[in-house]
Formats: structure tokens, sequence, C-alpha cells
């Protein structure tokens, strides 16, 4: 919106409207407006299932949308011989905004709506034009997809002290998930119903498989700082619940449960906005989660998670290539599906280390050696989706289509890698070109990344329907639920309820001597 | 909106502004927006799951939603004792307006999506508060309420001539689906995904059972006018099929199919407005399906079918007692899951005889004995649903409550037994104040049903997702297709292009002699 003007006036601006409530709410509309309304509006026409518009295309939601239709099959540069242009050929560049509490929640917030359906090794490739998605922040991870998987996670005890709860477990005097295998390695019958965790046959030590949680996401065992974000939410959602039941004596197990969960995807999309929005948007203006803002919007149509949307949050460069657990930096690869870093440290300790280390740069020649195989086969997936190029993206969302090589990064480098293996800046393909760009000044992603993001960071999030017009008041979250609503706004908020968390304890998403630059 | 206006100035403007487009169209919104805005807007926030907001409650479609919250359990008269206000007493009383195309109508667009699940004998009656309706206008009858029965219905034949039809036969040189079973009777497995015909275990007769049509609704089958209606549009689709193969001969038979169901989908919906809608709207505006009336609105929010709507289209007393099929009167009783009479006559004759019989009357004593269990199980459903007293429905749709016995009705016999059942006009059940009201002048219908028909059409009609900003161009539909919808306006329009009409035909839902009472 205030692209073009002067960064030290916008921060003047913004620096005024923190401030000044009515401002601030007068910003935060004009923000928001213009963020969603860079593009095209909902309901989109197309989908990976036809080439033109169908009943199929416009009400199938197993199949994804489309921000543009497929664009004619070009005749463009192998994946292998784009490859180069995003392994790294030093050391891996970190962030100078990013922490890696950062990188952990992204993958939490879309490992729970961008759900790509994996196709097993004997489906064809093409499954992955379908999505297992429910198309709402719905905190999957935590709460299961569909109601079978609710049920098979949730405690049903109708016990006073114990009702509306989540299963959990205490270890070492934290509340954790339960473990899905009993200690005989065999999975629990009562969570059958639950997807089975990605990746599950490469965890072959008996000790690493007896920590995998049972939990609603089949990503949340991946690494140990998803499992820690779901670790949190677990323990507030059984905090809320205690407080409901404590307000609502008469209330019955499913009533302080839904209950809490209302509360609970409320407060997580207020993080969303507050916390994580916040911390990837280039000004200083505090954007804040206001939900009458979506309530008469012509925007305010059915969310539908797109192609480009999965292909556009793949941020593995933000990923070190050590994690610092209980202090000591641990290879990446040491951490796959092993839930005892987490186990060892402790919520706390886990999320104020995950707060204090450098997240890796977003961008082209930064990925590590390990992780070729998915920029390959993220390229592809762009050729197979039959994506129109990154120029015409741009365009899309009202960006300067490149003309130049230049004006898709300052960097010579990336510019003469570019120019060898294409034949005219319009032809770069979408994935290439968004990792291609220079970062925008105080935002840890480029340009079109960080547009594509807003657009449909707010237009799902405050679509959700616990924020529409009539279900957005304390009945739907009785008033103890309306509280932690209110007293909610960044994953500090959470935490400082769910574990002992010394005062000074530094918990963000920005690096804590980070400071905008505004000249 | 003129409801306090002298009826004739509220004619009169009518009449001037059916003549000027630019007035017609403003005067068109304003009509649509205020019937829309009669009521909240969606998203409702209760289910027939919860008696609370909860997650499912919000997005589990599978479980009726609806417009108000139950109320507390009231002590009401028994369904037996408020029968006899349903009771015929004397002959049937039929409608001033109506023809018995109404009715068939009504019923063919209503079983698409007022899906009532149906509990089986050995389940619950509670599954009746579910449904297997897709929430949307979508042909379900013509085309199946999955991607497999759609599968299972069309011909899938790329033989040049033949490309996008749904399957069909010749009878007597008509078209019609074809039959269900084959000559020994047995189902046919082609049409194994099929929902199976309700009522059909009291189809003995073999011939009987051999006409059974293949179609996606499990309601075409009911009675033979419904199946009419069906055979119509069955019609209309192979017609329009025909049409765009012609215009594009390399398109394959999915898009030739896809793109005349998206055809004949939008001339359904422009059929509900123009021609259903305008029956039954008391003015003699003539209200037209515009799409961008919904395109900013900010009622224009994704459908969902009510508890509430599946009782107020309980419309039986509008079907005489003897329908006329081939110039002779039949006891519907004998009708019934029996095509011979449409096979017999032939569409324009059924048609035609449905356009040239009047429709019974909707409203008090005029319900045949042989339907009486009908309208107590209606009453019992209001009950089960534990729905709102009928005044806080009028309440609810900007409708005066009724203080007083007489505000119900001037009829004193419906006075008189309301005021013996019922403690006081507040405690009137839903459905049992739905059809005590006296009809609003002009309309086939008493006021609260007219207004929630009214709300309801636009609302889901205007919203259909082939309507919407993007999708509702040529593109879509092809020139042919484009051109066809706009030449649709009325049931008469689709049966002139497919069959032979003599040219003095009379067709439609309103009596031939019917004139507007303006003073």
């Amino acid at each position: 919106m205030l692209n073009n003007w002067p960064r030290w006036i916008v921060f003047l601006a913004a620096a005024i409207a923190n401030r000044w409530p009515w401002l601030r709410r007068i910003v935060n509309r004009a923000a928001v407006n213009s963020a969603v309304n860079s593009a095209r509006r909902r309901p989109h026409i197309y989908s990976t299932y036809h080439d033109y518009v169908s009943w199929t295309s416009l009400t199938d939601q197993t199949w994804s949308a489309r921000h543009l239709p497929p664009g004619p099959v070009r005749e463009n540069p192998t994946p292998e011989a784009i490859l180069p242009l995003f392994q790294r050929t030093q050391g891996q560049v970190l962030s100078d905004k990013s922490t890696c509490l950062f990188p952990a929640f992204a993958q939490y917030l879309t490992d729970g709506f961008i759900r790509t359906r994996m196709p097993r090794s004997d489906e064809p490739v093409a499954l992955r034009r379908r999505n297992t998605s429910n198309h709402n922040i719905d905190l999957c991870p935590l709460y299961g997809r569909t109601p079978e998987q609710t049920l098979a996670l949730r405690a049903r005890d109708e016990t006073q002290g114990r009702r509306g709860r989540l299963k959990s477990q205490i270890v070492e005097g934290e509340e954790y998930a339960q473990f899905l295998f009993d200690a005989a390695g065999v999975m629990k019958p009562e969570f059958a119903a639950l997807d089975e965790p990605l990746g599950l046959n490469n965890v072959v030590d008996p000790v690493q498989r007896g920590r995998l949680f049972a939990v609603g996401g089949d990503r949340v065992n991946t690494v140990p700082q998803v499992a820690t974000i779901n670790t949190l939410f677990l323990r507030e959602h059984n905090r809320v619940a205690a407080a409901i039941e404590r307000g609502h004596p008469t209330w019955d197990d499913e009533r302080v449960f839904q209950t809490a969960r209302n509360v609970v995807v409320v407060c997580f999309i207020k993080i969303v906005v507050e916390d994580y929005i916040n911390h990837i948007s280039p000004t200083p203006f505090k954007l804040y989660a206001e939900p009458s803002i979506a309530w008469l919007a012509p925007w305010n149509k059915p969310n539908w998670i797109t192609a480009e949307f999965s292909l556009l949050y793949r941020w593995h460069a933000l990923i070190p290539d050590d994690m610092v657990w209980s202090g000591t930096p641990v290879p990446v690869r040491q951490t796959f599906m092993n839930n005892g870093y987490l186990l060892d440290a402790g919520l706390a300790r886990a999320i104020t280390d995950l707060s204090a280390q450098k997240a890796g740069k977003v961008g082209p020649f930064n990925t590590a050696e390990a992780l070729k195989h998915v920029e390959l086969a993220s390229i592809q997936q762009d050729r197979d989706a039959r994506l129109q190029p990154y120029a015409a993206y741009r365009e899309y969302v009202k960006l300067k289509p490149p003309k130049k090589w230049r004006h898709v990064s300052r960097d010579k480098r990336v510019q003469k890698f570019l120019s060898e293996v294409y034949a005219d800046p319009g032809d770069i393909d979408f994935f290439v070109g968004l990792f291609s760009e220079d970062l925008e000044i105080n935002s840890p992603l480029p340009p079109l990344i960080l547009k594509m993001v807003a657009l449909d960071a707010f237009s799902q999030a405050l679509t959700n329907p616990l924020l529409s017009e009539h279900a957005f008041c304390p009945e739907t979250f009785s008033d103890e639920g309306w509280e932690v609503i209110q007293s909610t706004s960044t994953l500090r908020d959470v935490l400082a309820r769910n574990a002992t968390l010394p005062e000074d304890a530094y918990v963000g998403m920005t690096q804590k001597t980070w400071r905008h630059r505004w000249w």
C-alpha cells in the first residue's frame, strides 16, 4: 500500500498508529484489506482436476485450487540443470531477523492445512495434485483431521476435574501427548484412527519409536521442534478446559472439550496474525487479528488451499544444519523423528533454545546437500502442476514482472545463473523465481512470497468460522475462554501459562537484538 | 419492502419497473437484497449436533444447520391432538393460482438439496437430524450426489456425435433415462453406485419395477410428475452437449459433459428464480436471476440447508387427490412409483396436462386422509429438533409475532382450534403455525413460508459457484451454452426445445386464466 513511500515516512506513520487505538484500528483494517485485495477474490474457479471450469473444479476440495489456470507446456531447463541455484557452495547463510522459533511455528501452522496428498511408492505421482486438507486453520495437528481422530485423542472422562481434556501423560513432571506405541512396540489400538506418522518406516531404534507422540498431525513427529509447538497447545487446551470446567461445573465432558477447542483455535489464529505475520511484516506497524474486518468484506469466501501455496512454503533453507537442544548443537538429521531431545529439554528450555538460535536465510545458494532432493521434487511439482511462470504470478499480485535479470535479484551470481539456464526472465519457473529474489528489507522473506503469504494468511485466517459475525462472542468461548483469548497475542503468552519460565527468558520468532532498518 | 403501501401503488410501480431495463435492474437488486436481509446472514452457528457453538456445529455439514438455536422443551399438545387442524373435513380445496406444474417442480427442486437422512427401520430416528445434501443447487437428481454416481449416469462415449451425453434410451420415439432393472428384474450392475429409489420395496409389480429410471435422485421415481421434470432436463443436457460438441469438435467427452452440465445447472437456477419464484411472488414485478447481485454482497456465504427449511417445504396439500394423466384423472396413490403414466403420455403431453390442472391449496384442513401420517411425522420432527415456536420465527424474519389467535389467521375455525389446543399464540409450534396462516394475497403461500422460501432461495441460488464473479462468463459455458443460458427463463423455454409442442400449448406453474388482484 505504501510501497512507494520513503521507508522513514512509513515507519513514522506506523509508530504513530501503534500508539493511538483509533488510528491503529483504521490502519490495521486498511493494511489487511490491501493485502487481501492484491489478487483476485475467491472463489477460485480452477483446480488441479480440470484445465477448465467444471462443477468438480468449483466444488471438489480434495483437488487443490489454483490461483492461475495452467499455462502451456514450456521448453525449460531440466530440474537438475536448475538445482545448482539452490545448492550451497560455502557455509550456510543465517537470517539476520528470524530465530528457529519462526520455522518451527511456520511448519506446524502449514502442516495443518497445506496437506498435499503424499503418494505411496506404488501410487501415481499425480496424487500430489490432491490433498487431505480441511482448508481451515483448525489445529488439526492437535485435534485430528476427522471426527474419529478427535475422539481417539480425547480423554473422554466425565469425572469432575478431568472433563474436556485431551489424552496426555506426565514425563518428569511435564505434560506431553501420550506415546503412540506401547512398551512392546505395538501401536496402541485406541489410536488406530490416527494418520500414521510420515517417515515411520525409517524409525528403527525401538527407544526412539517408543517416544513418538499420538497426535492429530502426521508430521508432528517429524522433528522435535514441531512436536514442541504441539506440546505447547496440548497443554494450553487442557489448562483452558480446566478453567472452563471450574466455571461451569454442570457442563459435561463434551461441552467443556468443544468450548476449550473453540478457545485454543482462536488463540492460535491470533498468534498467526500478531506474532507470526508481524514477524514477517517489513514495517513496524503492529497488525492485529480483528475478526470484524472480514464480516462484511467481499473477500470473505470459503477457503481453498492452492497448488501455488503448497510450493511457496518450501522454506527448508530456514533450518540450520545444527539445531541446539539443551544447549548442545545437534545435526538436524540426527533429530528426525526423535522426540527424545524435547523430552530431555522440557518445554520451556526447548522454546527458549529455539528463540536463542538464528534461523537459516531463505534464498538461493543456501540449501544443504542433504535436502537437494526436496528442491528437485519441488521444481518437478511446479512442472507437473503446469504452473504459469514466475512473471505471471508477480503480475497476479500486482508486482512488476521482471523484464531484465537484474529485476529478479541484485545478486550478480543469481543473475548470471538465471541468464545461463533460461532464455528470458519471463520464462523463469514460479518455484525458481520465488526463491531467487532478494529478501525484502526488514523481512525474512522475498517480496513475492511475502505478498502471497500475507494474502493467503489474512484471507484464510480471518474467514475462520469461529471468528464469524455471530460466532465471535463470549457465549461461544465461555467467560473464562473469552478472557484467555483477550490475553493471547504471542507464543510467549501461551508458554508463560504452561511452563515455569524465568521472567527474563526471551521467547520470540524475531532475534532479541534485531531492530528495524528505517533508513 | 413495500409491505405497508397500498397494493395498487406497488403494482403500478412494478408495471413501470418491468418496462424499463435500468429501473428493473435497480428494483430487482433491491428486492433480492431485501428478501435476503430479512434475517441474520450466514454462516449459521448452530446445527442439529450441538446446542452450543462448536467446531462441529460450524463445519460438519452432515448435520443440518439451524436458523435459531433449540428452545426449551415445551409442554405442548401431542401431535395427535393437533392433527385435526390439518385433516380435511370436506372436499379438497384447490388453489386459485397454481397448476400442478408448481408442486412437481418444487418437489424436484427441493429433493435436490433438502436431503434429510431417512433412517432405515433399524436405525434411530435421530438420524433425521443428519442430511446427505451437497448444500448447493447442483441438479443432483439428474447428475447424482457423488462423482461415482455421475460416472455411472454418463454415457462416456468418445465417438463423434455422442460425446458428453448422459445415458438415455428412446421409447416410442421419445428420449428418457435408462431403466434401472434389466428384463429379468435384476438391477443393472452399471448403476450400483446410485442411491436406491425410496419406496422400492413397495413396488411388487414386475412391469412397474421394470419402468423405474436410473437417475441421480432417490426420489425421482416416487411419482411420475417428478420423473417428468427429470426427463425434461435429461433431454436438455443431451441437446446442449450435442450443440457444444458441434461447436468444439476437438473437445473430448469429459469436457463436453462438464460444459453441458455447467449450462444446464445455470438454466435450472434461472428457472428457479424467473419461473418458480415469480410464481410464488405476490407482486407482478418480474424478478430475474442476476448473478452480480451476490458478488460483493455480505450475505454471499456458503450454503447450509437448515432443519427449518426441510419442514417449511412440506407442501403435501398441493397435490390433488386425482392427477390427470393423458386426459384421465388417476388417484394419486395409483401413480406412486409408476412411470408408465409418463411413458404413455410422452413428455409434452405430461407437462401440458400438469399445466392444465389446478393444484391443491396449501393450508389448514386440507390434507387427505392417506397423508395424515406425514403431518404427524412432521410435527414430531419439529419437536425432535426442539425448534423454537412459530412466533420466534415470525420475529426472526421481521414479521410481527402473533399476540392474539386472530393474528395467525382470519379463519374462525383455525382460531378456535388453535385456542383449544394451545395456551397462548406464543406457544404454537413452528410447523403448525406455518400452515395455519392465511395465504398471502396473490401468492400460493402464506406469509411466513413465503418469506423464508424467498430468503433461502435467493441466498442459496445466487451463491452458486457457477454464478460466481470469475466463473460466470462465456468461457465457462462455451458460446453455444452461453446462448442457451440467455434464452432460458421458464420451463416452457426448455420444453419447447426438447419436445414437439403445439404453438398454442400452455405451459406454466400459474393457471392460464389467473390475474393479479390489485385492489
